[in-house]
């Protein structure tokens, strides 16, 4: 418990004092973003906000992660590690997107077949290595099962060991890529998908500590939970979220940097990962439900517009329609903070309400 | 613990459809708000704008209170029935403030003296009623002793039992007061006091259930906690955090509506009691952290003024002072937030790590 607020402490404090020093180096630099040409033209007045915003983001999760194991002394666990390794591979990946877009001054960055191909390669490493390491109790970080609040007893090896392990991979992918393209179109308002992570973290935080305290390793039950390394989980989201608040102060609208593609590629990652480790991946869909909906106001506008050459919202992301309508942006993002903290407190609902009725 | 989530529920769908119904009937009848001429003069264009919004909040939280009561079927406390007293008591004051501001159409309303008394009237009956009420282990609602995460061995009825209970009575009222007045200053900028309140009794959710885990009554130890009514007290909490985070999707820039005074001395009251119930005296304080340095800026603008004639801030509360240095108003609001929840997560911290050290 005690790494848990070491954790939040450190990561909060290196992102608000560190942020500044790096728009500080970016602007002497020069490095600036291209807001894209599609999105509303009240938007064009950010072009040079200093972007790439999430490496301090993925860094202060890092250092605040190792600061904390150096505090309690603790060794390191294959969970925490693993999630780290897919924030900071996703996070990468971004980077390179931003740092194109960025030298060649252009809005479009890497090609989305490179970009795939380098998301996919983080997601299948990760995937692959998330069902080794087992522990004493044969526990590995995840399993094939699929799970809600808790491993389902729909479990993908059930397809036979080698075809269960792909299906695994492909539907762990799933998981990445829908998550973190979901806090990528989501990162469209100032502060908007910052805050927005900030509250899914402190869930898992949370679902951290309580899985912790209700583990089959320490507390065996008939409704405890089998989570290799809950506490380490929580470490990771704590240093997370103390990154994302601490960020935000620079965040916060009018941006004087943004997070970019390293950043919500890397929270996008750091959240699936999360769920998948913790066994709560149909649960993070409720969790990140703002970065859901985002998604599928995406999806329906692309389909209908395919179909019938008519724009069902007046533009999407969904926080775009909601400006052409009128709201204020800052309205729109305070809003949105709200839905987003309402489906935290929906899953963190079901989550417990699940507890007290008992295991399924 | 269903109390809990039921009340928080209730009363954000209260705020979230009924604040809309009554800004509608306020306009129909032409209440706005008198925006006070010694504020920024940006500040005038709110002229107009509807207030007396706590009544929504006060409304809502005595609503989602008995609702969740009656959802569980069980009765309600002496701690939770003191608490919503003194909100409402307070929010009565705040409403004939802010009526008599609209009605006579000037942005003075009630008297000092008159407010002061008014005021006075529903603390001291509080703060007697609070030591009555003894259950069955001979516990009351509050005690003399002074508290910080529990009760301190410094116990006012030390001065004897008469001068101990007079002494107790001042001393919640400086309570009470300061934190009414503390919200009331706060509440200068859109969403800024609504905000930090939602996480201010989040925190004393969160307080009420751990205390309940952990109650002398039900599971005695050295680390116990001798609270009456904790859960109560965490419904109350809830249900004052849901209609605070329904409000302020109307209240946030820019607002469609205030909450008045009606709302802050409502709110204040809230606080107070229940930090003095749940024997979080000088946690409050912490906890309340943004309220208590907005309270020290005026007093240091007040006091400094008056002995060397110049102004220390360029404008207080604090808030004004930033605006004035030229952030944007939303960004003093978030960066503010950022303040209020740094406290909460402090005072937080706090209690945990006394309970984790053992008591004192």
């Amino acid at each position: 418990m005690k790494g848990v607020l070491v954790a939040a402490a450190a990561s909060l404090v290196l992102t608000l004092l560190g942020t500044p020093l790096f728009i500080r180096f970016l602007v002497a630099r020069q490095y600036g973003q291209f807001v894209r040409d599609d999105g509303p033209t009240s938007h064009h007045t950010k072009r040079g906000t200093p972007t790439m915003g999430g490496a301090v983001i993925v860094g202060a999760t890092l250092a605040a992660y190792a600061l904390s194991h150096l505090f309690t002394w603790t060794g390191p666990s294959a969970s925490g590690l693993l999630v780290l390794f897919l924030m900071t591979g996703l996070g990468f990946v971004g980077f390179l997107d931003d740092f194109i877009k960025i030298s060649r001054q252009r809005s479009l960055g890497l090609r989305s077949a490179q970009k795939l191909v380098g998301q996919g390669l983080v997601g299948v490493i990760f995937s692959v290595l998330v069902l080794q390491f087992p522990n004493q109790m044969f526990r590995t970080p995840a399993s094939t099962a699929i799970s809600f609040v808790r491993d389902t007893r729909f479990d993908l090896a059930f397809f036979g060991p080698i075809i269960g392990v792909i299906l695994f991979v492909l539907w762990a992918n799933f998981i990445i890529t829908a998550m973190s393209n979901g806090a990528n179109l989501t990162d469209g308002l100032d502060g908007l998908a910052t805050g927005a992570s900030t509250m899914i973290f402190g869930a898992y935080v949370l679902i951290g500590i309580w899985t912790f305290n209700q583990n089959c390793q320490t507390n065996p039950g008939a409704k405890c939970y089998e989570v290799r390394d809950s506490i380490d989980l929580a470490i990771v989201a704590a240093a997370a979220m103390g990154a994302c608040f601490g960020f935000l102060w620079w965040n916060a609208s009018p941006a004087k940097i943004f997070m970019g593609d390293t950043g919500s590629l890397g929270l996008g990652g750091a959240i699936a990962g999360l769920a998948i480790c913790s066994r709560t991946e149909f649960l993070s869909v409720i969790l990140a439900g703002l970065f859901v909906i985002e998604t599928i106001s995406v999806m329906i506008q692309v389909g209908v517009f395919k179909t019938t050459r008519k724009r069902f919202f007046r533009m999407a992301p969904l926080h775009h329609h909601f400006e052409m309508l009128g709201w204020e942006q800052i309205t729109v993002v305070i809003r949105f903070w709200i839905i987003a903290g309402l489906f935290v407190a929906l899953g963190l609902g079901i989550f417990y309400a699940e507890w007290v009725v008992g295991a399924t």
